[in-house]
């Protein structure tokens, strides 16, 4: 029965026994921090064989016979480009592999197009008063906070089933010529864990922007991160943008920081021959090149695509039942009583709820103060404004499932107490 | 005798007979690309064994029990500071440890302050039309690069033996709040391998530069690369400006670029307590961290600061026989004609010499056609424009002595051809 179909009565003999609870779990004194999608130990050993790949000096010389423990090579080494186009789904020509990280990819991407025009004859975006960028939400907050520190406007587009809302984004990009962008995380998205539709993808690859220098960030962060055999699929953006006469508008990111070693993982961009000049002529003279022995030290860990889709079905035996266990608690404790929505993803590192509206701030803030540090609310929101403070970004995967289990129990007790604490008010 | 002594008889006698050996080079077909400073296998070889310091997960494990094969820490483990700290010749806590190239974090400290102010109430520098930067000459072409690409005016200011000329340097910044920053390779500068005096350090940390945010890019990439025991002493720029009152004014980059793995190696800056706010808060945004894994690597393998100067007498040791060589091929066979100057460095990567005027893209050239790449003539000035066309940078790291020994055979040849022609033109 859901509580709004509760008596005043009834839920205040409920709120009383959810308090005594919550009482109990603040004196055992849990220490637990699920803030950020962070691999667990497990999940790390499973990659640890990879340090001790590159342990004679033959091994560091690419297939081209250069010595990759000396300097050259701006933008990757070949096999690297090969390895990084599967996971980008662009061509290995199309690829430039960066360092360790695909945020700081983006982050140079945004910089690069502050002050260098990221078309030919328009200005760079430091020029552009009042510039501004499309933020589906409940999104990333990392992403956000680029363009925060950039000066741009957010424009908030709300998620939906199959990706963010596109009617509203093509009228918004159609009209706004200070519009330059949009933030994606298409499969297992970060937090709701949706994979966008072909028809999704279609129409991004179709958008008409007022702006020519419009880009959509896309990162694929998740492109190999199924929890089980029957993982998502995701239309190829890049192709498609190319069907559509349209190579120029998408910039496309992964890494394997949640492959192998988060911070010491390979990144990598794929771009259009367009972008990747622009994007090229400030790598020339940011850096002589990244690291390639990290690049090598991948390449023989994985000697292809496959063995990297192979390598993360471990991740996902791991990772699964932390997962399942998220699902099963909400089932088990809230499902009935009609105060929350959330997704069951098939992939990805989280599971976004939405609990009663105007609750979210308050329940974090009770995790917390028993012992539970959780995303903070509004993370996912630019600016962290969640207009309606009810979106949560659960994090499963670095807790044990014992203690995973319990801090659900946790989690699950404060959105029940605030939601039957909001209802109360509107009752009063 | 000198050349101009010579009469033209003579001279034309001597160019005949230089114009045959060269004939003879270029029969030969040599191949050798000397253009940059590159460390030889050998001097790679001897980091070898770093490659292989973490093949148990334990090791992975900083001194404060934090995994680094996860995110975390954005500004470098405390130990990997702590190392740091002797190269930039500042305290730990001043110091940020990056990713993998200095330049990076020269080219990311100039692009943050092209977007962000540099010093409280002052403009971005994007702002600042007529933005300009001192560029001491002969200089290191990747600084000016990368102040061309963010627009600025360079203005040249010569070196001198003991620095740049600070005299010079005073009345510039005194009076144009327009310059916003000098580069500076304080000890081996490359490319003229000189260290700068005591009194030239103190005279940069006593500035008063129109420009509050006036900044000195101070890259100390060759801090511990003494070609023997006795090399130069740097005085510490930071505890000057201190003295100064000037604590904001320097940015301080070294890397292990060439103590390690060039592309593989551990890059860091040291800054005040102003300047790493303005510089964490883009960083923050910007990654989630830089590779712990291969800062451990570096702690594993240099347990302090005392270590890496043992290592480097490994390298002193390889390096010292190819510097001896190119400075004994010019004591034999170009000293006593008075038609070149050039440097007999204590350290660092090159050798700088100043050939007869108007000649040195000619024997660049030259040299080309007899199969012998070196450093483009002009590379060491702003936009590749030296004035009087002199200076040639000699980086004798890479080939082996033999060849080296060669390869300064021609390279004097072509610098006598050269100068004679041109004496004669002066004749005529």
């Amino acid at each position: 029965m859901s509580y709004s179909e509760f008596t005043k009565e009834q839920l205040l003999d409920e709120l009383s026994v959810l308090k005594s609870h919550y009482d109990n779990y603040v004196a055992r004194g849990l220490s637990l921090d699920m803030s950020r999608g962070k691999p667990c130990k497990e999940q790390l050993d499973v990659s640890s064989p990879m340090l001790n790949v590159l342990n004679c000096d033959d091994l560091c010389i690419s297939q081209q016979g250069f010595d990759c423990r000396n300097y050259g090579i701006l933008d990757g080494i070949p096999a690297a480009k090969e390895l990084m186009s599967g996971m980008l789904q662009v061509k290995p020509e199309q690829v430039f592999v960066g360092g360790n990280s695909s945020l700081n990819l983006m982050f140079d991407t945004i910089s690069c197009f502050m002050t260098t025009p990221a078309s030919e004859g328009e200005e760079p975006w430091f020029n552009v008063k009042d510039r501004k960028f499309l933020c589906p939400v409940p999104g990333y907050d990392r992403h956000f906070s680029i363009t925060e520190y950039f000066g741009f406007e957010m424009i908030t587009v709300p998620m939906t089933k199959e990706g963010p809302d596109m009617d509203i984004i093509e009228e918004l990009v159609s009209k706004d010529a200070s519009i330059k962008g949009i933030w994606c995380v298409p499969k297992y998205a970060n937090p709701t864990g949706i994979t966008f539709s072909d028809n999704t993808v279609r129409r991004f690859a179709n958008l008409k922007p007022a702006a020519k220098d419009f880009r959509i960030m896309w990162d694929n962060a998740y492109c190999v991160h199924d929890l089980s055999d029957e993982g998502d699929t995701l239309l190829p953006l890049m192709a498609e943008c190319e069907k559509a006469g349209n190579p120029d508008m998408p910039i496309i990111f992964s890494s394997t920081s949640k492959v192998t070693f988060p911070g010491a993982g390979v990144a990598a961009l794929g771009a259009s021959e367009n972008n990747l000049k622009i994007l090229k002529k400030r790598y020339t003279t940011q850096t002589i090149g990244f690291d390639k022995l990290n690049m090598i030290r991948h390449l023989l860990f994985f000697k292809n695509f496959d063995e990297i889709k192979a390598h993360m079905k471990k991740h996902g035996d791991i990772l699964k039942p932390r997962f399942d266990t998220v699902i099963s608690k909400f089932d088990e404790h809230i499902a009935s009583f009609g105060i929350a929505n959330w997704t069951v993803p098939r992939g990805g590192y989280f599971v976004s709820i939405d609990v009663y509206p105007f609750t979210a701030k308050k329940i974090v803030n009770m995790c917390k103060e028993a012992g539970l540090v959780l995303t903070p609310a509004g993370a996912t929101y630019p600016l962290g404004k969640d207009p309606e403070d009810k979106n949560i970004r659960i994090a499963p995967s670095y807790p044990a499932v014992e203690e995973l289990s319990l801090a659900m129990d946790v989690f699950c007790t404060c959105v029940k107490i605030c939601a039957i604490e909001e209802i109360l008010k509107e009752k009063a």
